[in-house]
């Protein structure tokens, strides 16, 4: 496997481009990601009952269609809690783009986030659709554009893109993400699209993407809110020219293997550019017994906002650690445990079976100073682990979501 | 009932003491509450799985004694992860306590709170067990002591009682609680003392106290992280003279009518002196179609951090309510929710069958200005109603908790 340069247009035969079309602020608000031929689709949606627009559309689209042709996204307004105007104006973007790219609306899904209970600017969407599809392109540069334009408090665009062999082919995964607040979540991740050229079955495709981001996107957290318009989507479109996949054979672990770099790459991103996060934060749980108690003890520490804090003060307050394991809903014996922390500036052992270690309090504070940390804890009840990505609790995510309306 | 003076002293036959130890800071950080005859005992404790010395200790003898005679509190030191030396330390706390009383350690009931993975300074705790006894007084100022000694970043120290009265008899309840920080309380508080004069059974004050922490001390949260010390203990010493309540009749309803005016006054304290809180933020749910629903929806909306940032900035931001109210767990109809916002300054409808109304932001952000809000949620499913209380999240909370070691 090669990491490569680009997003969305990495994969052959796919477009993309990112527009200003004036929804909310001054800059680019308006995505657009298309392939040349139909390409096979799959998600995963958010679980809150309080669901988008877009996210209805797309599960809809998704179940009823083999394939599609692009995913058109915006961001600045959610279109969630818009009610049967919502739904309108989401059909009349997807429609608007069906139009501009000669294509028929069912092969367009859709992604909005921004202010949730806001209606959608449709004359500004309609418009943006035209300019989108005027400014389509191959280039990777067009994949960057379409990863800003998805932007809303985050710091930075999220990108990452694989290429894997599979037969004597070529295949490559590449994705774009954004993420920064009202994420944890729950089967799929605020915005994500991810474009590969392989060939694979529908089934196969959305099962690969189904189990993927339980160990990626479903192990992140900022905030703990789970969003209303979570979507990640995938599409698949054959140009490698491989052989379909379609049984679970090696070539099959091959592209999982590949998705899943993408996509933890893009978790981890989402994670570290959290609102106001100084750093990312990983946690670690190793000698689990099931993978199920990895995950809830692992998904516990770093959603903690006492933890967090803590991080953010380049804190060693392991007390809280255990704390947020202990009430995970996980069994575990906390006599047992044993916990680490470590980062670019080295490793060090905090606890031994409960109990904190003579450890330098110095050397602590100059492994949680650094820009990625982690913690690792072993309960020592078998050979289980898991890995959750968080970042610290700062001044800035108050500052950010005091007044992000206005 | 009428509200009075006082708190844990304020029924017949109890002293207190609330003094300056040296273990931590230079401010009161030992308390002692004394049955003058032995009381009949009563509690809940935290359902974390990291359970604290004292509360291990107390779990037990609660368990095997019919009564109970003191409750010995220190804050600065929580004695959790501290293993077996902490169960000694804690032992020898009950003890100290007990010579100088003169009466058997396993009727002292102990608390700590403070930071986690320290040991209890045994020799300070033992000189502070005999400048206890000395100072046990009856009086409201020696109940006030020992609310202000138990105090860790709270800023006020909060005390509550009531009088009500059974048969001819005037009956006395009255309490102590501290919290602030690791607040979310799952079947009790971080620390809570209740005193009553009171002549019932041990096993109808076991459940009147495990019924009404559902409803008050289990709906508050200040930060979603469930200590590993919360401890809530009653005592009552039948000094009113009623005849003993052995069944639940209406003189039991009467005590838990009492019992619940002074629990809820003290879980509202709590929430509304959550670490760095500037406001108290109150959700009440109505039109549930079962109690459990209605307390799933109030409190994932008071533990969202998107929802107390938003409090925090007077933002009257109600999709961030429904979409914390989505992810809940809780089933409900988001097209036909209503949601209104409540304080001293007004009472504004934000939504109506799931859809913003053409409300004034000007006039929503003056109600958000009041230092008590409130969220009323209607989701027209059925008759069923809860309350939960929390507190917005503002720079102090990360700014305490960055450095709460230091």
């Amino acid at each position: 496997m090669d990491i490569i340069k680009g997003g969305v247009t990495a994969a052959k035969g796919f477009k993309a481009a990112g527009v200003y079309a004036g929804i909310k602020r001054k800059r680019k608000d308006m995505a657009l990601v298309y392939s040349v031929v139909p390409a096979k689709s799959a998600g995963t949606f958010t679980t809150n009952i309080v669901k988008a627009a877009p996210v209805k559309w797309d599960m809809k689209m998704i179940k009823e269609n083999e394939t599609a042709v692009a995913v058109v996204l915006n961001s600045g307004v959610a279109n969630a809690c818009t009610g049967e105007e919502g739904e309108i104006n989401n059909y009349k973007m997807a429609e608007a783009v069906a139009v501009n790219l000669d294509i028929a609306t069912n092969t367009v899904l859709t992604c909005s986030t921004g202010v949730i209970g806001k209606q959608l600017p449709i004359d500004v969407i309609i418009e943006g659709a035209k300019l989108l599809a005027e400014n389509m392109e191959e280039s990777l540069d067009a994949g960057a554009a379409a990863a800003e334009a998805i932007m809303t408090t985050d710091t930075y665009s999220k990108e990452y893109a694989v290429a894997i062999r599979i037969e004597d082919k070529i295949i490559t995964i590449g994705g774009m993400s954004k993420g920064s607040g009202m994420i944890h979540p729950n089967m799929a991740t605020m915005l994500g699209v991810v474009t590969t050229d392989i060939a694979i079955s529908k089934e196969l495709l959305q099962e690969a993407i189904s189990n993927n981001v339980k160990e990626t996107f479903n192990m992140i957290s900022v905030d703990r809110d789970t969003s209303t318009n979570d979507s990640l989507i995938i599409l698949a479109n054959g140009l490698a020219g491989n052989k379909e996949i379609t049984e679970k054979n090696k070539d099959y672990d091959t592209f999982c293997e590949g998705l899943k770099a993408v996509t933890a790459n893009l978790s981890k991103k989402m994670a570290a550019d959290g609102e106001g996060a100084t750093k990312l934060f990983e946690t670690v749980v190793i000698g689990a017994e099931s993978k199920e108690q990895a995950v809830s003890l692992s998904k516990s520490v770093i959603t903690s906002n006492l933890v967090k804090t803590a991080v953010f003060g380049n804190d060693a307050n392991w007390g809280r650690i255990l704390c947020a394991m202990g009430y995970s809903g996980a069994d575990f014996d906390p006599d047992k445990v044993d916990l680490y922390i470590e980062s670019s500036e080295g490793k060090l052992k905090l606890v031994e079976n409960g109990m904190a270690t003579q450890y330098s309090e110095e050397y602590a504070t100059k492994i949680l100073s650094a820009k990625e940390v982690r913690a690792i804890a072993d309960v020592k009840m078998g050979n289980e682990t898991a890995t959750a990505w968080g970042c610290d609790l700062t001044f800035d995510y108050v500052k950010i979501n005091a007044d992000y309306r206005s």
